[in-house]
């Protein structure tokens, strides 16, 4: 099992219960959540896109039921269901617009086929802003009253928190602030978005692999070279482990990694003045449990120091996220909560 | 007068009436406004900062009273009044902290001493959110929900709100917005800031004249060059003249100044996704009333279109502000009549 937190059980938990889901491309995951935002189980199952939005929907609200009973309790336990899932969407319609990670799902209702499904009422929610909800409610941003996460996987997620409340943009789906620009220049980095010089284009995933592709094919010399002559997988946890393993190369692909993280932060702090920005997500490189992880932390902030206004940057934090990949789940059950405030 | 909007009669005024303030660095604009944000009469008076803020503050209490004398009023008929002001500032604790337009005002108690002077309980406001709450109160977000204002002047400001709240940011000031990072290289311009590659060190006033001076220097040809040899000032107002009398040159610094805000306003709209993004002050080129000002506001928006994600383009209007000099007054009544709501 993946999830780093504790489960509580049934008897332990503080009324009312909610329940979470965080529809990925890849995985959905499901638990059952309670006042403290606390889990009391949790299910995994896959996505299978291609199944389409009723079947998800239909395997959903399954999954949900068996959530609830792992947990020892009855449908009428939970008091609301919050489902997260990746934009573009309308809120309000409970409508995902034209996912790009859910081919094929345009324009599918699925908030109500999920309540339909579920047989709860569900209330609806950007993954983004979940899991930024998540960290503000009961992990790194704890009481705060204001905070960003970026969220750093395959692409740059970003939710915003703000007077405790979610930023939700005009348009339903979180901030798209994975694309902010880093560089105006026509020679900036060609961004997944068909645009130039998005932090996107520099700090996910897609973009530290392509960079460093690009720099090993212009002969910089790195232990990954022999790595890849040997078949394997350019990932940025091969990176990561190899500059762990001392190859200078890897580490500055780490380190250049967070300097161009640390030019969007110094954005989005100037734009908002959160109390806190986080950094989540699977491209943290091990995060606060590895060397590697803190020393890009460190870099990250080091950055922020180098080019943010000094009375901005004093009063905003800058740490990694807490949760790990449990923030959606959570912070979907704790927007639902909010609802049923 | 330069103020742009009718006054109205007392006897036409809508109840309850409220009074604003603006302070600026060179001029304090007051103004009696009634409960539809429209003005029963203005008072302008020099700052003289150098007076010092107890001085102003007596000063601000006087043009008040005949503000609410030159509108037909007495002072009880005033329900509370609003105090704009250049940040930074400590807003919950009444003080302008360490401005940069204010020298020697140092962690002024100007908002309690304003009230002592006046006679009025005061709201506190960054100036640059004020002028931003009067677009969407009255001006030129009227309607919407949520907007951006940037203001360009000497600086670049910007007021931000969400939801219909000002965004004040956890450190009372408004948005460092001016201070989004455009060009991340080493290479970029320098801000007055002391960094490089901010939205002010492209599309400020200040920056405006530094970059056509630099390009003159270099050489490029321009009726600018002739007027300059006259002892003609150097200033965004005398390259607009130039642009608008068929100055190549001149014109491609105005346009180019659009891109570069264009670059700015994508970032804020992939952040915040407001419905509008509103452009004001000075260096807007004559705005709506003039043919360059309008070429000017095309090029930001195509700027605009050609970065932003299109779903994010297709929903925030980008437009001219409408209030001009007034916004800050009528904004700093506008927060102060929330404060009685």
């Amino acid at each position: 099992m993946p999830e780093t937190r504790q489960l509580i059980k049934a008897k332990e938990a503080k009324q009312p219960l909610f329940a979470g889901i965080d529809l990925g491309g890849t995985n959905i995951r499901v638990g059952v959540i309670d006042d403290l935002g606390r889990p009391l189980s949790w299910v995994s199952i896959p996505a299978e896109v291609r199944r389409g939005p009723e079947d998800a929907a239909r395997r959903m609200g399954a999954a949900v039921h068996q959530a609830i009973r792992e947990a020892g309790l009855r449908p009428e336990a939970i008091a609301r269901l919050g489902l997260a899932s990746a934009g573009p969407m309308d809120l309000p319609a409970g409508i995902i617009t034209t996912p790009i990670n859910l081919t094929g799902w345009d324009n599918a209702p699925i908030r109500d086929r999920v309540a339909y499904h579920s047989g709860l009422p569900v209330t609806f929610e950007n993954d983004a802003n979940a899991a930024a909800y998540g960290e503000f409610w009961v992990g790194a941003g704890r009481g705060l009253t204001s905070m960003v996460l970026l969220t750093l996987g395959t692409g740059v997620g970003c939710g915003v928190i703000l007077g405790g409340r979610v930023v939700r943009g005009e348009h339903s789906h979180g901030g798209e602030s994975g694309h902010i620009i880093l560089d105006f220049a026509e020679t900036a980095r060609l961004c997944g978005c068909g645009r130039r010089g998005c932090l996107e284009a520099y700090a996910s995933a897609t973009a530290v692999i392509k960079r460093t592709r690009e720099a090993l094919e212009a002969g910089r010399s790195s232990a990954l070279s022999g790595r890849l002559a040997a078949k394997a997988k350019l990932t940025p946890k091969l990176i990561a482990a190899e500059a762990e393993a001392g190859d200078a190369f890897s580490l500055e692909i780490v380190l250049e990694t967070a300097r161009f993280l640390g030019v969007g932060v110094v954005s989005l702090m100037h734009m908002l003045q959160p109390e806190g920005v986080f950094l989540g997500g699977a491209m943290t490189f091990g995060g606060q449990q590895s060397p590697l992880g803190r020393r890009f932390l460190d870099e990250v902030r080091a950055e922020v120091r180098r080019r943010a206004l000094p009375h901005v940057a004093r009063k905003t934090s800058v740490d990694l996220a807490s949760l790990g990949g449990d923030a959606g789940v959570i912070g979907a059950a704790g927007v639902a909560r909010l609802d049923c405030a």
